[in-house]
């Protein structure tokens, strides 16, 4: 090889490094859409345990809901058994306006409306905003921040 | 120059391009950390305008509070002007337990807790949690997304 060819070599080896993940922006962006889908279709099944697998299993973990933070995986997975009393009323749950943005190759925002349906209370449909932020780990994206608040209706 | 000191020298190179951003993930934090401590300043000057610059100016910027989505710089500054009547009744904000994680050279999480006590409404503090997603900019760290919501204590 050629004095260029090897320094050319070199720097397309290291902009292979600088890219650790070889998917563009867009499928980025729908690989965390598509896990989001998987989410609420597990919700719908009243399968808490598939439903969980959104979130990255770590103590670091956070939702910040109506009642403060919860602090690690095990206990967001606690705090909806006891809301929700083991799937027995998981309801049917709705997301629209689903944004996502890319911040890095390996961490997005995800910013969308929920309506959530209880059996129990006929009609009366739980509605809100969440604000997920996401990181790619090997096993592929999941939630570490989930902020969710209920819209209040102002008269 | 042999040719291992120009291949070393253009993986140098490289590595300095792949690294746009020089400070570390510390100073990166302090610098997010310090931008909340301004706004807060701010604030509690009644100067919202300068409390305003913690948020990038673009209308992509997106605030999530109890009243829904407001979407962009000016309908955040104009949100905060009509519930907080032009600085005349901002009260005395504070934050505590913030945390702030880099997500990438140029994107950060912040999650913290707010109180805030408005004048007119005596011991009455407005307490709650926010989660911000911020980006570093040429001009430095700024609000892209900001997810407020207060605390409901359940009885």
């Amino acid at each position: 090889m050629k004095r260029t060819t090897q320094i050319l070599f070199a720097l397309l080896l290291c902009v292979g490094f600088a890219r650790p993940i070889p998917t563009g922006p867009e499928s980025a962006r729908a690989e965390v859409a598509a896990l989001l889908t998987t989410q609420v279709r597990s919700w719908n099944q009243g399968d808490l345990n598939a439903f969980m697998q959104g979130y990255w299993q770590s103590d670091r973990t956070e939702y910040v809901g109506s009642g403060g933070i919860v602090q690690g995986w095990k206990a967001i997975q606690q705090r909806y058994q006891r809301t929700y009393q083991h799937g027995k009323s998981m309801g049917r749950l709705r997301f629209k306006n689903l944004q996502v943005t890319l911040l890095a190759p390996d961490a997005a925002l995800a910013v969308g409306e929920y309506a959530l349906q209880l059996r129990q209370s006929g009609d009366k449909t739980s509605k809100g905003f969440f604000t997920l932020v996401l990181r790619r780990f090997p096993e592929g994206w999941r939630i570490i921040n989930d902020h969710t608040s209920a819209y209040i209706t102002k008269p």
